[in-house]
C-alpha cells in the first residue's frame, strides 16, 4: 500500500477518508468498467487519491491484467454485486490481489461481507437510497458512496446526489457513526468536491472528471464526444444493456450521451428486444472502434463542467485546491 | 421595500444577491402555488430573506389578497410562464403591487421581459436545463434559478441540481457575468446553502424546507405526511395534472409523495385520462380537505432532511448560521 505523506505545496483537504485510507485527497475514482483499468487506478493513487479498479461483471484474465498494470501503487476494485452474485468466484480472484479497498454497487452487499471482512480488505458499498444504505449498514460497510442520479454510467434514476448526500450523512450519524461517506454522481472540480464536504460528506468518487484523461481507457473519439457535449446531452436509458444482452435489474440504467443509437432505440425498447442479434453486431463492432455514434459514450451530467483531457494527477490536484480554497482551509 | 441591516446576533453570508436585494440571508422561498401565500411572503422577507407570493396560474383575486396580507413587508411574486402566455393580463395584476421582483418559471420569458423592465421590477428566470438558461440571459433576467430535478412540485427529471448549478455558473461568468444565480431543488439546512455557495451559487430558492413552516397555507395532515417520509418516499409524475386538467407542458412534471392516489393512477395515465371526470372530484374534494391519501403532497427529495414544522423565520437565521460555519465564515 502507498502512502502518501502531506504535500507541502497544497492546501489540505484532511477528513476522515484521507486520515482512513492515508490520503493526500478525499477522492477516489468510481471504477468504472472498461475505462478504470490498472493505468487509471495507478495514476490516482499515486497522485494521492484512491485509485480503484473497474471490475465490473468479473472478467478475472481482465482483473489480474490491470492489477499487474497497476504495480505497487496500492489500488483497490470495484465489482458489480449482481454480477458477483452468479459468479462469486471473481471475490476471490480480486481478494488474492489483496486490494486496498473493494467496492460493492448494485445489489446486496451482505452475502459478501463476512468474506471480505476476514480477508482484512475495507468494503465501499455504493448505495442510490436510503433503503440502499440500510442494508450497506447491516453488512458493516467501512465507507458508503451515495451516488445520485447525476452520475454517468449504471445507477438510479430516482435520488439526486445533492439530497441523497445529506439525508445518508444524517443516518449514518444515528446509525452507523464511525461509517465513512463519498458523495458520488456529479463531482467533476473542486466546487463540487467542497460541496460535497458541505453537504456532510467525508470524500467523493469521481466518475466522468476521471474519465476523461489521458490514463482512461476511453477512446480519442469518445473523449472529443464528451468535449463537445453539456450537461443537457445525456439521458438514462437500458437500450445499451438490451443490445448488450446484460441483465441489469430494471431499477438500474445508465446515463450516456445522447447519439445516434440512443435516438433510434430510447422508447423502442420491445422492439430492440426482438432485433437485438442484428441490432447488436453494429453496437459491439462500434464498441470496440471506440466509436461514440455506434456504441455509447458512458458519462454523467457532469459532462458539462469538463472541456479537456487532463492526467489524473493534475486534476485531482486541482481538485484539492480549489476545494480548500472555497472552505476556507486555504 | 424592506430592507434588512446587517445583524451582529448572526454570522454574515454575504453574496451578491444580499448585497443586490439588500438582504441579511442569500435565500428566497420558492412561490409555492398555494403555499406560499402573503403570510409566508412576509414572514420570509421579515427574517431578512427574500419572500415570494406563489402566484401560480395567476387568479388575481387570490394574488391581490395575499398581496394584501403581506402588507408592507416587501414580498415578490411567481408566476408559472406558459400559464401567463394564456392569460397575459395577470402580469399586470402583479405589476400593478410593485412586486420586489418578479419570478417567471416553466416557459420562455422573453415576450414579458421588457414589460417588467418597463415596470423597474427585477426579473428573476428559474430555469431546469442549459437551454432554458440561455433564453433567460437573452430575456435580460436579474437573477437565474438553476432547479435541479431533487425539487418538490413542478420541475423537470432531466438535470440534477448538483450539476446543473455549476454548468449555468460557468455559462453566466460567460454570457452574463452581472446575472446571479440561485441554486434550487434539495436546498433545506445550511449544508444546502453552503453547498450552493460552493457549487458557484450566489443564493438559494427554498421549497420544501419553508412549505414546512408555521406560515405556509398546508394542511396539519400534509406536514404530518412530510414529517414522516424519507427521500425515497416521492416520485415524479402528471397524475395531479391530469386530474386537475392542468394543461402542463410535457416535459414538467411533479414531486410529491408516494400516496394512494399516485399508487392507483401513476402509470395508468391514459385509463386515468379516459375517467378523470369521477376521479377528479375525490381528489379535489381531498385537496380542499387537505387529505394527503386523496390528494398529493407537494414536497422534494429534501423532505428526507425535513423533521419539524417551525417558524420561517427561524429556519431561515439556522441556514445562515449553519452554513457561514462550513463555509469557514463563522
Amino acid at each position: 500500500v502507498t502512502s502518501t505523506p502531506p504535500d507541502p505545496r497544497h492546501p489540505e483537504i484532511s477528513t476522515r477518508l484521507t486520515a482512513r485510507f492515508k490520503l493526500r485527497y478525499p477522492i477516489i475514482n468510481a471504477p468504472m468498467a472498461g475505462a478504470a483499468g490498472g493505468r487509471l487506478a495507478a495514476a490516482v493513487s499515486r497522485a494521492g487519491a484512491l485509485g480503484l479498479i473497474g471490475g465490473g461483471y468479473g472478467d478475472r484474465a481482465w482483473i489480474d491484467a490491470q492489477f499487474d498494470q497497476a504495480g505497487d501503487a496500492g489500488v483497490g476494485c470495484g465489482l458489480i454485486t449482481w454480477a458477483l452474485e452468479r459468479s462469486p468466484e471473481a471475490l476471490e480472484a480480486v481478494l488474492e490481489r489483496q486490494p486496498r479497498a473493494l467496492l460493492l454497487s448494485f445489489g446486496d452487499p451482505r452475502p459478501f461481507a463476512a468474506r471480505i471482512a476476514a480477508a482484512g480488505v475495507p468494503l465501499i458499498c455504493q448505495v442510490h437510497n436510503r433503503a440502499d444504505a440500510t442494508l450497506a449498514i447491516d453488512a458493516g460497510a467501512d465507507v458508503i458512496v451515495a451516488q445520485g442520479s447525476d452520475a454517468g454510467g449504471h445507477g438510479d434514476l430516482r435520488r439526486g446526489t445533492f439530497t441523497l448526500v445529506p439525508e445518508i450523512a444524517d443516518l449514518l450519524a444515528v446509525r452507523a457513526p464511525n461509517t465513512l461517506l463519498c458523495a458520488a454522481g456529479g463531482v467533476a472540480d473542486g466546487r463540487g468536491l467542497a460541496a460535497a464536504i458541505a453537504l456532510g460528506a467525508d470524500g467523493v468518487l469521481v466518475g466522468s472528471r476521471l474519465w476523461a484523461t489521458c490514463e482512461a481507457a476511453v477512446s480519442d473519439a469518445m473523449h472529443a464526444a464528451a468535449i463537445g457535449a453539456n450537461g443537457d446531452g445525456t439521458l438514462r436509458t437500458s437500450v445499451m444493456d438490451i443490445v448488450r444482452g446484460l441483465d441489469w435489474p430494471a431499477r438500474f440504467t445508465a446515463r450516456v450521451l445522447h447519439n445516434r443509437f440512443t435516438q433510434t432505440w430510447h422508447g423502442r425498447e420491445p422492439d430492440l428486444r426482438s432485433r437485438r442479434e442484428q441490432v447488436s453486431r453494429d453496437w459491439i463492432d462500434g464498441w470496440a472502434a471506440g466509436d461514440p455514434e455506434r456504441a455509447n459514450t458512458f458519462v454523467g451530467e457532469a459532462v458539462g463542467l469538463i472541456d479537456t483531457i487532463d492526467p489524473a494527477a493534475a486534476i485531482i490536484e486541482r481538485m484539492g485546491a480549489q476545494a480548500a480554497s472555497i472552505l476556507g482551509r486555504d
